[in-house]
């Protein structure tokens, strides 16, 4: 990615689909677009999922368009007619969509023109104003239009356009996280004395998290920060703690 | 669950947590709720994930509390700084927050008197008027507060939680879903069709999922709906067009 910005680049990531919200597919995208976007400098603000209903989507649209400097929109794209995507992003807009002569030309690449028909055109309706996101799996085009990134839903699909739209963005200074590992250490133990530690280092963020393994709870604590600095200065007052706890317990 | 109701009912889930957007923990839990409420007859109609941010957690409550019969939240709610869930809680309903007796009961059974410092005491801080959760892992408790049912964000932890409240809460008739294989038959290819049985059977929502294998896309059709002879017709339709447009092709 180009273009380091000096202010927070921040995004939200809009999932669009009745069959996340069944349960009936287990969404992917999420985890992967937030790991991306951390390690490219783009600071991912919030999440939404919604169904495959029109008003719910262009409602969803305006209101994180408006707030983040992107969006990112996973699924919706395909040629059926829960395919809504392309059609509520110009309407948020307020702009036309039709068939767009680049995009007819990707489809081309992998569909015999006899074989084009309406349902297939659908792919390459284009809102007005908007830039195409390549394809190399299956051609059919994601694309941006102003702040707003549209990728397709399957996973290896919307990596692949991930990866092509990247270069376009503008990225901040990269948030840096640093591990510091508390075993078996009890989170109640360290908390009273993990929040003064967080007070005294303003600028960055400590969080504890907790995972089930078979032997039990096992923490970890994360120092976030974007200044390398003081982000080495908490770490290293986190790993002290943790230490000196540990010891004690032995 | 029990006391079916006969309209709609609804909910949504707001995921509370840095480690979410930043990508270095992948929520499993959005899957499990949507699949369990499905299965539940409460149908999941909004996700949102949000940071530890408390402005951003008291709009969100109050957005989504106000929308669906039901909002489920997790994470947020352990004895470290970062876990402000409960105060979000309170002040989103604009009551009081406090030690609960009942919760700090739950909490000796697994910590002893004399280590129950006030970062644990943190996990039995209740808003006023709310009824528990019970956590039969870690013994730190969930709650409902009107709507609003608050739980761990450790999966083994929220899934236990989840079939304690299970109980409690109203249920709708059940949406039911039929898969109908279409195979490597293109959606191109059905897509146009399908829509006309989309509109010829209203009450049943269709849609159409690819997915990609190592032999290229998979596609399955799903009919969705409540009337089960509905829901039969609209099965049958879709497998007839599938049928005969496999049986063209070979």
């Amino acid at each position: 990615m180009s273009d380091a910005s000096p202010s927070p680049v921040t995004a939200a990531i809009l999932v669009i689909g009745d069959e996340i919200l069944s349960g009936r597919t287990k969404d992917k995208n999420i985890g992967y677009i937030a790991e991306y976007l951390t390690n490219s400098g783009i600071e991912l603000r919030e999440v939404r999922v919604v169904p495959d209903v029109e008003e719910e989507i262009v409602a969803a649209l305006n209101a994180l368009r408006a707030r983040y400097t992107y969006l990112f929109t996973t699924g919706g794209i395909g040629p059926t007619h829960d395919d809504i995507t392309a059609d509520c992003v110009a309407k948020a807009f307020g702009v036309g969509i039709a068939v767009d002569p680049r995009a007819r030309a990707m489809l081309l690449e992998r569909i015999a023109e006899a074989d084009l028909n309406e349902a297939r055109l659908r792919m390459a309706r284009i809102p007005d104003g908007a830039e195409l996101i390549e394809n190399p799996i299956s051609k059919a085009p994601g694309f941006m239009l102003g702040n707003v990134i549209v990728m397709a839903g399957v996973p290896s699909i919307m990596q692949a356009m991930l990866d092509n739209v990247a270069p376009r963005l503008t990225t901040g200074a990269r948030v840096a996280a640093e591990t510091i590992e508390a075993g078996n250490l009890p989170e109640g133990l360290y908390a009273g004395e993990l929040a003064e530690v967080a007070k005294s280092h303003p600028g960055v963020s400590i969080g504890s998290y907790p995972s089930m393994t078979p032997a039990g709870f096992r923490n970890q604590i994360v120092v976030r920060g974007r200044d390398p600095e003081t982000l080495a200065q908490a770490r290293a007052a986190v790993a002290d703690l943790v230490a000196r706890l540990q010891s004690a317990r032995t």
